[in-house]
This record gives C-alpha cells, sequence and structure tokens, in this order.
C-alpha cells in the first residue's frame, strides 16, 4: 500500500514538474515572441520614420492597381498596424470594402531607401483612436478637424515589409510579421 | 435621256463629295486622336523625366499585393508603353504571368510630385529592343550587360495615370490612356 502511495506521490510529482517545465518553456516562447515581434515593429519604424509620405496601392473592382499617397502619421502599434486617416466616402476605401489586399511604399529619396509594405486594410470610425492619433498637419486635408465628416481611419494589418537600402541591391531584406498575434 | 444621265452625273457627284467628307471627317479625326495621344505621352513623360526610380506593385498568387523598386530607363513610347529591364527568373515575373494588373508609382520629394501608372505587363526578350534601349546605368544590377542570362524586357501598357502635383492636394489630376491604339 505504502509502495503504490509512493508510486501515486511520485507521479503527481513528475505531473507537476512537467507541468511547471511545459508553463515555463510556453512562457520563454511567449517572451521569445514578443522580443522578436518588438525588434521587427522596431526595425520598420526606423525604416519609414524620416518619410511624410506613403503610396498606397488598392485594387479596383476590374482587377487594376491604383495608388494614392497618403500622409504617414509614423504610427505602427505594437501589434504591427500602420494607421492613416481618409475619408470614408474616398474610392480607395470603397476598393479596400471589396479587396482588403493592399501595399503601402514609401520612398526615401535622400537615402535611396525604398520599403514595401504587404497588408490587408480596412475603415475604422473609432473616435477615441482617431483623437488619440490626430496631428495637427492633417488639418491640410480635413479643413474640419476632428470634426470632418466622413473622416475615418484605415487600419493596415502588416504581413510583410520588404527594404532595399540601397538602389544598387537587387535582392530585399524582408521583416515577417505573420507570426503577430493581432488584436 | 439628258435629263437621266444629268440626273446621273449629280447622284454620282453627291456620292463624290460625301466620300470626300467622310475622308476629310475621319483624317481629322485621327489627328485629334493622334494629337490627343501624343499630348498625353508627353504629359506623362514630363512627370516622370526627373524620378530614377518607380516602384512597381503586383499581385502575388494568393492576392497579397507587392513592390520592388525598378530603374526608370525614361522610356515612354509614342505607343504609351513603359519600358523596364528586369531578370526574367525574377519573383515579380512569375506573378505578372499569373495576374498582368501592375501600378508603378513615381515620388518626386523634392518637387512633392505624386504619379500612379495603371497598367497591364508581360516580360519579352526581344534582343533588338533591349539594344535600342539599354543604358549603361543598368550595368550595376546586370553586370554583364546585354549578355545577362535571363535579361529580359518588361512592357508595361499604360491604361491610366493619375498625378497630385503637390502633396496638400487631396484629387488626383487623371490622363486616360484607354482610347490608345496599342501595335
Amino acid at each position: 500500500m505504502l509502495r503504490i502511495k509512493n508510486r501515486l506521490h511520485q507521479n503527481s510529482r513528475l505531473v507537476v514538474i512537467e507541468n511547471l517545465s511545459k508553463k515555463l518553456r510556453e512562457k520563454r516562447k511567449i517572451m521569445s515572441t514578443s522580443t522578436n515581434s518588438d525588434r521587427q515593429i522596431q526595425e520598420l519604424q526606423k525604416l519609414i520614420e524620416d518619410i511624410d509620405y506613403g503610396m498606397l496601392t488598392t485594387v479596383n473592382d476590374d482587377g487594376s492597381l491604383h495608388s494614392c499617397p497618403m500622409y504617414s502619421i509614423n504610427e505602427i502599434d505594437a501589434e504591427g498596424i500602420l494607421w492613416f486617416f481618409t475619408s470614408a466616402k474616398s474610392h480607395r476605401v470603397s476598393e479596400i470594402e471589396h479587396n482588403q489586399q493592399v501595399n503601402v511604399s514609401f520612398t526615401s529619396c535622400e537615402q535611396q531607401r525604398y520599403v514595401s509594405i504587404s497588408g490587408t486594410a480596412q475603415l475604422l470610425k473609432d473616435r477615441q483612436k482617431m483623437e488619440e492619433l490626430w496631428k495637427p498637419e492633417l488639418q491640410t486635408w480635413f479643413s474640419q478637424g476632428l470634426n470632418e465628416p466622413d473622416l475615418g481611419l484605415l487600419k493596415v494589418s502588416v504581413k510583410q515589409a520588404d527594404y532595399w537600402d540601397s538602389s544598387s541591391s537587387y535582392h530585399p531584406q524582408t521583416i515577417n510579421f505573420s507570426s503577430l498575434s493581432r488584436v
């Protein structure tokens, strides 16, 4: 009986140790993923922080691709989301409602740096988020500020970023965001 | 008899005059289309001539959009074709073989000019055309010059160009190329 009890005790101790070790492995994995994600986001942030405008490419209903300049509020958040202000009534928004796939390219002419950001986009009309992200420079396009009718946010969830640090490089360097968990 | 002859003569004169007038109308139409096309091409040429690199956006098999910098040889020909040198083995070429829709955006940081060119692309391996378009600057990416293995041309047939002359303008100006006849 004591032997059985001992064995049970040993087994339960083994289970506890295994569980602890599993938890530790998971914690380490989370920490490592989080550190990697932070690094990826910081890397991308650094690449685009001195560039005022990105060219946003969207897909039209007939499949043709169109791009337009977007003022960069220089916000890529901890979830790897790029934010832009837009009019909810603009043609690009209706394109995105039909096909979420977008590309945002950033060109630093001075430093001959070229960045391609692939992701999916959606329109948000979240007043609190707009207040948080608003920059006075945006008044150029939205004269009534946060009270502009049909003001909205374009939320671009970044999947991949490719960049060329010099125009002479043929192959890009790639930052992959597909492992990021998204809220 | 003479009356009938006279009437026939009058009728044939009418036909001749009508045909002449039709030919004149057609000639005027051709001249006007040609002049419009020339103007459109010159206008686009002027917008991009001082910009060394365009960002070419292509569609991947999974629908995602990717862009990469392309050296602009500054050639938009009389048929409204933009030409770029490329490696025929590059990923962008395989993307174009599956989906011909492309966008080329040009950014002039200094003049705050943004140009979006929508069109369709195809790969050409025409040695004569490559000899005609080759520029010494291309040696940076194709060290063996015209003898580079898998060297090819990307022929972009322009359908529409939108441009923003100043970053403060919200709506673009549009040059439509859809009326252009293509060889």
